[in-house]
C-alpha cells in the first residue's frame, strides 16, 4: 500500500530525536533516499537509552555519553539525518504542514514546512502538584540531562542522603543506584507495596530485597512538598540532598492536541496500527502514543523503549509507503534489585479483573538451574489464566539470575494465546546449568492447568 | 476417556526406574491410591539425572549421589512404590501379562505378573564394533555406574591422558569436565565438524571454544579401535588412560521387540500420543521409545530428559484412567562449553532440506546485554524458516552467558506455528542488564523477515 506521498523532494520532519523519532527516520531514510528527513529536540542529546540512567548512576556503567546509541553527527554522516537539538517545537498547523519552533540558544523562533511530520516527543516524569516540587534538588528520571544534573549535584553536595519517591521500577532502580553510589537512600511509596505492577505477593520479595541492600522503604507514606534539604510527608520529614521522582510517566501529547490532534488515554496521542494519528500526514511513535494491549484489545499507554523502537519501524515504513502495522503490546518488563531479577507480561490480578476476565494465577517455588547445581537460586513464577478457557493472560517472575527473561516464554505464548496446557506440554530447553527438567514457567502451567476444571 | 484397567487391585510394574518410568509411576500413583506398582532397574541406582554426569566428573557436583532425585526407600515411603534396583528383566509374555527377569545379585530367574506394563529401558551409549570397544578403560556416559566407573578409573590410573570419542554435546561436555578435573584431553571427531546438530558456522564457534580449553579436537578422525593405554584412529594412535563414548545413544527396545511390541525409527518402541504401545496394557516413556517431530510430523527417537519426565507423565495419567497426549518434540536443548551456551531448537539446515521444506536461515551477531553494559558478549542467533509461508523452522544460538535459553522464545514461536514476521513482532522483555532494546532473537526475526519476498 502507498500511504501519503511518495514524491521526489519530500520533507519529513520529525519531533523529538529518541528511540521512537530516530527509529521511524532510520527506516525511512533505508527505503527513502529522495527523502529530505530532519529532526528536532529540545534536549542536549539524541537517540540514548534512558533506561540506562540508574547504571550511569549506580556506576556499573561509566559515562552518560556510553548511552547514546548515535550522535547526530553519526545521523549526518551515515544517514543523511539533519539533528537539530537544543531545538523546541511550540506548535504545529497541520492545514499549512508547518511548525513554529525555537532555537533554545539563539531564542529565535521560526516556521518550518512539512510534508510528512513524525511525533516521538516522548514522556515526562510525573511531577504532583505539590509545593516545592520544582525546587532544583527534585529530578526526574528521563533524559541524560537529568542524569548529568543529578551526578552533578550528588557530586556537588556529597550527598549523603537520598528520598526516592514512588516505588516503580524506576525508583526501585534509582534507589539502588545510589546505594551503590554511596549514599543513604530512603523510598517513598503511597501504597501499601512496592511494584504495583506485580501481585503482592512477588512484590514482597522485592520490597525485602530492597531493604536487605540497606533502603529505608516507607510504605504507606505519601509525599506532600519539598523545602531545601527536606520532603514532607503525611508521616514527617525526611532529610534529602537529593530526591528523585520515580511516580512514572506522562505522555508528550499537548502539543498535538493543541494542533487539533486526537489524543486519548492518559493524554496519549491515538494512533492506528499504522502509527498515523488521526490528521493525514502526521504520524506518532514511542512515550508519546498510544497502543493496543494484545490480552484486552483496549487502548493503553505503555511508555517503554522496546515498543518506542518497534512503533518507530513501522512508522519509518508506512512513511516511506510500504505497509506495516504495529499489533501492540503485552507490557513486558524486565529489571533486577541486585540478583533478584523481576519480570512480568500481560494482565496482573488487578487488571484482569478490569479487564472483564473471570481468571486465577498458579504460583510455584521453583529453581533457577537444577537443585543439586552450584549457583540454582529460588525463583517464583505465577501464572496468571482465564478460568473458563486456560488461556494465558499474564506471567510474573521473581528469583535469582536466570529468572527474569523466562517471562519471554510467556509473552510469546500469550501472544500465540495458548492455555495453561498447551504451555506446560511445551518442548523447552533443559541442562543442569540452567534448568530443573521442569522450566519454572512449565511447573506454574502444570499446576494452572491442574487446578483448571476437566 | 478410561483406558485399560481400573479394578481395584491392579498391578502396574514398570521395567526402568529412571526418568520415564518413574515419572510414569509417581503421575499413576497420585491418581490411583489403590494400585500396586513395582519397578525394576537392572542398574545401581533409581531417579537419578543423566545430565549431571559431566559435572561430577568436572568437580561442579561434589558427589554422584547429589544426582539423584529420589532413592528407592523415599519412593518406598513417600509413594508406596516397590523399587528393586538389581533386576534386570529379561523377557515379556504380552498374552500371559508376565515378565521374567533376574536377581542379579541373587542371579535367581523369576516371573512376575502384570496388570499394566510401563516400559522404561532407556537407551545405551553406541559402541561400534571394533577392536577393543569393550575393554574396562573404554566407557559410556550413561548410568550412574558409568559415572563411578570414570571417578574410579581416573582416580586409580592418575588419569592423565583421556580421549573422547564423538564431537556431540555429551563428548563436549564430557571434554570440558575433564580438563576441569586436570587432564589432557583428546577429542576425535570422525566428521568435519563438532556439533553436528549445529549448522556449520555456528559449530566453528563451539570448536574454537573447546581448543581455547585446551581440547586437542580432531576433525576428520574416525575410531579404528582400541588396545590397552590407545587408541587408534584412521590417522594414527593417541595415547589414553580412559577413553569416553559421546558418539550418541540406541535406544533399548530390544526387550519390546523381543515380546512382540513394534519397534520403529533406530529400533525405538513404537507409542501413540498417550504413549501406548502396539500392545495393549504395554506402555512406553522416555529414552527407549519414539516421539513425534512437531515440525515435520514424522517418528523421531530423542533421547532426552525432558521428553522422559513429560511422556512419563502421560502415560502415567493414561495409565490411571485420565486421557493425556504428549503432542511432540523439537529437540530442544541447551549446553554450555565454559562461557559459551548453546541453544537449538527444531530443523537444521540438513534436517529442514531432508523433511522437504524450502527453508532459508538468518544468521545475526548482537550481544547478550546493552552494548554498554559491562558483562555484554557476543551472541550469535540463526533462526530457520519456511520461505513460502515465513513459519519459523528452528533455531540455534551460540553465545556468552545469558544466550542459550533464549532458544525457549524459537521453540514456543516454533509449537505456535509463527511466522517470523510474527516473532519480530513480539513484545519481550528488556533492560540493559538483559538484552539489547531488540532482542537478539527479534533481530534474527526482522532481518529473516527482511529478506522474504514481500
Amino acid at each position: 500500500m502507498m500511504c501519503d506521498g511518495g514524491e521526489v523532494g519530500e520533507r519529513l520532519v520529525v519531533v523529538g530525536a529518541d528511540a521512537g523519532g530516530m527509529a521511524a527516520a532510520s527506516q525511512a531514510r533505508r527505503l527513502r533516499p529522495d527523502l529530505e528527513i530532519v529532526a528536532f529536540d529540545q534536549g542536549s542529546w539524541a537517540s540514548y537509552s534512558a533506561c540506562g540512567i540508574p547504571y550511569v548512576v549506580g556506576g556499573e556503567v561509566r559515562h552518560v555519553e556510553d548511552l547514546v546509541a548515535r550522535t547526530p553527527e553519526e545521523f549526518r554522516d551515515r544517514q543523511r539525518i539533519d539533528v537539530r537539538l537544543r531545538h523546541r517545537v511550540t506548535s504545529i498547523d497541520v492545514a499549512a504542514r508547518t511548525i513554529t519552533l525555537v532555537d533554545l540558544d539563539g531564542d529565535v523562533a521560526r516556521t518550518e514546512h512539512y510534508d510528512q511530520l513524525l511525533l516521538g516527543t516522548g514522556a515526562r516524569p510525573i511531577r504532583p502538584a505539590l509545593p516545592g516540587i520544582d525546587l532544583p534538588f527534585v529530578r526526574g528520571v528521563k533524559t541524560l540531562d537529568d542524569a548529568t544534573a543529578m551526578q552533578a549535584l550528588a557530586d556537588d553536595l556529597g550527598c549523603r542522603h537520598v528520598t526516592v519517591v514512588g516505588g516503580g521500577y524506576i525508583g526501585l532502580e534509582m534507589a539502588e543506584a545510589f546505594i551503590r553510589w554511596g549514599a543513604e537512600v530512603t523510598l517513598l511509596e503511597a501504597a501499601d507495596e512496592v511494584m504495583r505492577t506485580l501481585d503482592p505477593e512477588l512484590a514482597a520479595q522485592v520490597r525485602s530485597s530492597l531493604v536487605g541492600l540497606g533502603v529505608d522503604v516507607r510504605l504507606n507514606t505519601a509525599l506532600t512538598g519539598c523545602s531545601e534539604g527536606t520532603v514532607h510527608t503525611e508521616a514527617g520529614d525526611v532529610h534529602a540532598d537529593l530526591v528523585v521522582l520515580g511516580l512514572g510517566v506522562v505522555p508528550n501529547g499537548e502539543l498535538a492536541a493543541a494542533a487539533g490532534i486526537e489524543v486519548g488515554v492518559r493524554g496519549a496521542i491515538v494512533v492506528d496500527e499504522h502509527q498515523r494519528t488521526s490528521v493525514p500526514g502526521v504520524w506518532a511513535a514511542g512515550d508519546c502514543c498510544t497502543s493496543v494491549h494484545l490480552v484486552t484489545g483496549e487502548q493503553v499507554h505503555v511508555a517503554l523503549g522496546t515498543v518506542a523502537n518497534r512503533q518507530g519501524r513501522v512508522a519509518g515504513l508506512d512513511i516511506a509507503g510500504i505497509e506495516a502495522t504495529f499489533p501492540g503490546v503485552l507490557g513486558s518488563a524486565v529489571t533486577k534489585i541486585c540478583n533478584l531479577e523481576i519480570g512480568l507480561t500481560g494482565l496482573g490480578a488487578h487488571e484482569a479483573t478490569g479487564a472483564g476476565f473471570g481468571h486465577a494465577a498458579a504460583t510455584i517455588e521453583s529453581t533457577t538451574r537444577a537443585g543439586y547445581f552450584p549457583g540454582a537460586t529460588p525463583i517464583t513464577v505465577r501464572l496468571r489464566y482465564e478460568v473458563a478457557t486456560g488461556r494465558v493472560l499474564g506471567g510474573q517472575i521473581v528469583g535469582g539470575p536466570g529468572s527474569a527473561k523466562r517471562i519471554d516464554v510467556v509473552a510469546t505464548a500469550i501472544t500465540a494465546g495458548m492455555t495453561v496446557e498447551q504451555v506446560r506440554d511445551l518442548d523447552l530447553s533443559y541442562a543442569p546449568p540452567f534448568s530443573p527438567v521442569w522450566d519454572p514457567v512449565q511447573v506454574a502451567a502444570r499446576v494452572a492447568a491442574s487446578a483448571r476444571p476437566s
